[in-house]
């Protein structure tokens, strides 16, 4: 058996140093070195069925150190995952391969994650065995009985993530979650000596992990850590030493082996070392044969889990939550009707509330969170009770001072499947989690950013908490959707775009500070447009306003201002300009017209809104950093104040 | 003692909970529960000269839990400082008093740091007691020898920057570092039992720290702890047993005292509680004579300091340091006039490396790292050894992977003192470390941030490697000016105007590839003026081409094209926006002028290009995330190619 085991390992040695070879780029050394521990754990432990890579009761494998693919790739192909193929393997990291330098989950149905960006993919597998252990209380043993698993280096552990993740996962008492600790004390820059001399072991268990060690080339070894893993109810640690870059005679152990291909010579010493007698990316048939049952292993689970799942009561509505299917709800609907009937003042982060006390009572796979700040961002519903270690079927995570972390895990919780998370902070703090944020709009997952506190409007906390950039620093970022609305209504309009909008996150930045209802129709999402003409001129139109947010109502009375002397003014409230962008050309030319000056009005920086006014229009906006004094003192200080504007808009209209 | 200990610690109660009910706005849960600590940290330990707030040997003291500001005003008032006045506390969180929300350097000497964000204070401090232990090591106990002090909060130890910087302060064994944590077991949502499960003071033992716990209102207790910390090498963390709002007899102990007024009635019961019945904001002159004596207790040291300093062989350069104040130096220029004699054909990242050259040999106040990327970064240079906890006087410092904690560091650096840091990473990792770096540009730090691989051109790592929304998103920040040169002489240039900005942060963003070496000139600093032609058109000008980086070389081949049809193009580089932006108008004009199409290049997202190039102009960008792929093939790929920007420019010439 290890005899066998440890050809099947060198099979992920082979492919991963001649495919990184191949390519002239890479990192051969992490998968040579976990060869063994990889090997152990597909053929032996891990839930799967390689016919079925989305198998909602499959265990999840993340592989955190995201630069070892090649480790991932190998193992998808010998046991016989549909993808990738061998000669997708042959072109690693070239253009239209699904082998990419790091593994993304949009290019391979196996990837359950893109990962490479350090600390993040033990992060969201967090989120994932807490969806697990959610999911597992709502809908029973019968359906969801699986573990999470995670490969992860020492740049994994180093990182600041790595604390909030482990942190909340030992809070939480995850004890599914099993860490495979790639410990081979090298980093790019060398020996981990020159940076860290931290008791990592000493540090989990102070933050409530189990933890074990194994020889990481000893399969028996590594067999005994698992199982004693396994047998442990808190989630675990285990740090198996390894050499990187293993079987690589002249640079296994060394920062050589790390990034960089090793070698037509050294390849060709590895294959001997290995007893690898074989060309580039061929493998023995005998080999990939005792590969390809080992992707069978799960065959009889699946089936006998599909016979359960016919049956079961609940069968249905699992099917369609783990689908991102939303149920067939009015709560919206009428919701919307309520606020027509009695329309609220009130801050558009408690217009976010009002619209999850509706959404959250329609909508079960809603779970929320926050980062400490939950009577802040108003993200708790009646619907929602607390998320806990002793009751997994809260909706609420208590996610503590952790905002990336809180990032990451709701990610692993949509990437799971069956939940779509939301989660709270100040706009401010997506500096904290912006790289989660990213990797939530690269792996196309809907996960909804509640950001309140999104302006100087936030008043005496001052400039440390008053986001000026950060709006349009989040516009920038491809396939998020961010969206400022301006009142109780459009909250609830882009709650709902949000929730619709299935292959990407949304981020909502919300006022603290209250602001009118002034819309007055709901018959259609006005919203969805992106940007809208809220109000027509009446006089002859001169000025196009266009605001975002809490400066809408301003802006309305700088066009009440400027009617009463005669110059007709537009009103535009644009929401999101992403959704703005995707309408055609002749709907953005008729709500911005040419023939008028185009005046935006947003109070963070001005940078980007050109592309709406022109360099003849007006730019209203705040180029510097905020201060600290109540939010009315602030606007007046700052120019947002209807004198100011329309002073600044005559002077333009006379120029 | 104790009887008038607790009555000055009192004042600092009393001084905080009246502001914060002044102002109707703050936090007074934590200077009313870590007010005995502090005054015996005041009153007996901290090295400090009230009237000489910038006395370079002082300790430091950071408040990290800077929602506590009441704390620092009210210590800095107490003491004799000359400022905060009481004037400036009672309109504690309005416009233009010095006293904002959250402690800002650039408002009170006596603030060594602006905090708020969480976790980052104690992150600085690092930074503070690497600088000193730097700086001691160059310049001797007779000029350096002082410690730094840290308050922080439950807050401060949850956040994943914690983590990262404890990290890096017990592998360089800064002894001279003791932070006192506010133990309250409060945040913002409760109990931290909501959130956390962790044995904290294990993790810091796990981290290479010595761990002590106090009764935090106990004043022999507190010292027992604090003298404990003295006595032993490793960072300290005192544990302070403290009740949050100490004093409010009815919600002490609560979330409810934490960021909202105590309101009239809990007032009036604290003041009989604490036996303090003074009307607000004044303080009986034998309370305050105590303090103002303890302001008073440093003169002495920092007389027999002066003495020192203006007897020792380095005390001229001591203070040259100190100040801010670059050395006298031909490197530069001589660097410069090397290249013109050897051009040279390299990524801009070697370019910085062999500025670096020329500019850490001539500057000795300059201190580099990475986060673990340093043959990447080209961060390190024959001039700076490593810094290590055997050899402080190195100059550089090996990071780990702790992006968020290196520029937290390099902030504290820079606040210290003394040092000119600089630090590299990826771009994309710059989102790791965002909020720190807006921190370099709120506090006016003069802080290098060397970012490579800034774009598409990295190549095959792919897009979770592959900045595209970064560089504009960085752009937008306050005070942050962002440089991308396009090759030897411009990446020097760069250089040379970052360590001239003594009030701000700059960031390099630098290439993987090789780039020529376009400028033949280098009789001016170009870069200054941010954007300028660097090739005029030889036919009758129809375009002008701005580009900035790796884009430069593209829009001269795209120019060459150009001409060769009869079409003339000038060619923009413009390293950086915000220096382009301070020019005047008709520099700027006559750079972009209005008789020509404008188009920019650069691989990354076209937002915010249009304020060059008009809404009629071409941008050519990159609006979605990247791929895998060798860079060659990418560019042509994602369109930036001669031949297909050429195509396009063509066709909006005939439209």
């Amino acid at each position: 058996m290890s005899a066998n085991l440890q050809m099947m390992a060198n099979a992920i040695r082979a492919l991963s140093m001649d495919a990184v070879q191949a390519a002239n780029s890479g990192h051969p050394g992490m998968p040579m070195g976990m060869a063994d521990v990889a090997t152990v754990l597909y053929t032996k432990y891990l839930k799967y069925d390689a016919s079925a890579p989305k198998w909602p009761d499959r265990d999840r494998f993340v592989l955190s150190a995201g630069h070892g693919s090649m480790l991932a790739y190998s193992t998808l192909y010998l046991s016989g995952y549909a993808s990738p193929t061998i000669e997708n393997i042959r072109n690693f990291r070239q253009l239209h391969s699904s082998c990419a330098g790091h593994p993304e989950n949009i290019e391979l149905e196996g990837v359950e994650s893109t990962t490479g960006p350090l600390g993040q993919g033990l992060a969201m597998a967090v989120g994932m065995a807490l969806a697990e252990r959610h999911l597992n209380a709502v809908f029973g043993d019968e359906l969801v009985d699986h573990r999470t698993w995670v490969i992860a280096g020492d740049g994994c552990l180093m990182e600041g993530i790595n604390h909030e993740a482990i942190g909340l996962a030992g809070h939480l008492g995850l004890g599914r979650l099993i860490v495979l600790w790639d410990d081979n004390r090298i980093t790019i820059d060398g020996s981990t000596d020159l940076s860290t001399s931290e008791d990592i072991k000493a540090r989990y268990v102070a933050t409530g992990w189990h933890v074990e060690s194994c020889d990481g080339h000893d399969f028996a070894d590594i067999s005994r850590a698992i199982e004693a893993a396994l047998a442990d109810r808190r989630p675990s640690l285990i740090a198996c030493k390894t050499l990187i870059g293993k079987g690589a005679p002249n640079k296994q152990g060394t920062s050589a082996t790390h990034g960089s291909p090793l070698g037509a010579d050294e390849i060709a010493a590895a294959r001997a070392e290995l007893g690898w007698n074989y060309p580039p990316f061929e493998v023995p048939a005998e080999i990939l044969d005792a590969w390809r049952a080992a992707g069978k292993r799960g065959e009889v689970a699946h089936g006998k889990w599909n016979n359960r799942l016919s049956t079961n009561t609940n069968g249905v509505e699992f099917t369609r939550r783990m689908n991102g299917e939303l149920p067939q709800s009015d709560a919206m609907q009428d919701y919307l009707a309520s606020l027509i009937a009695n329309p609220a003042k009130v801050a558009t982060r408690k217009a976010s509330e009002m619209a999850l006390e509706a959404l959250t009572a329609a909508i079960p796979e809603l779970v929320g969170g926050s980062a400490d700040l939950t009577g802040s961002n108003n993200t708790k519903t009646k619907s929602t009770g607390p998320l806990t270690r002793e009751d997994y079927a809260g909706r609420y995570v208590y996610y503590g001072i952790r905002e990336f972390g809180m990032a990451a895990a709701m990610n692993g919780m949509a990437l799971h499947g069956g939940i779509i998370p939301y989660g709270g902070t100040f706009l401010v703090f997506s500096d904290y989690c912006r790289n989660a944020i990213r990797l939530s709009a690269i792996q196309q997952q809907r996960v909804v950013y509640v950001m309140t506190h999104d302006s100087i409007g936030l008043g005496e906390d001052g400039p440390t908490h008053q986001p000026v950039e950060h709006i349009v620093s989040l516009r920038a970022m491809p396939n998020l959707t961010v969206f400022r609305p301006c009142d109780t209504i459009e909250t609830a309009e882009c709650w709902d775009l949000a929730l619709k909008n299935s292959k990407g996150p949304s981020l909502l930045a919300l006022s603290r500070q209250n602001l009118p209802q002034l819309r007055t129709d709901v018959s259609q999402n006005m919203s969805a447009k992106g940007g809208y003409r809220m109000r027509a001129a009446a006089a002859s139109r001169k000025v196009v306003l266009i605001a975002t947010g809490s400066e809408v109502e301003l802006a309305m009375k700088v066009a009440d201002a400027l009617e009463a002397t005669g110059q007709g003014a537009d009103v535009v409230s644009m929401p999101s300009w992403e959704l703005f962008e995707a309408q055609d050309a002749a709907y953005r030319a008729a709500t911005l017209p040419d023939d008028a000056l185009k005046v935006s009005i947003e109070a963070g920086v001005t940078l980007g809104w050109q592309r709406y006014t022109g360099n003849d229009g007006l730019n209203i906006g705040l180029d510097s950093f905020g201060a600290s004094a109540p939010a009315e003192d602030l606007y007046d200080y700052f120019g947002f104040s209807v004198e100011a504007i329309v002073s600044k808009i005559q002077a333009k209209l006379k120029a």
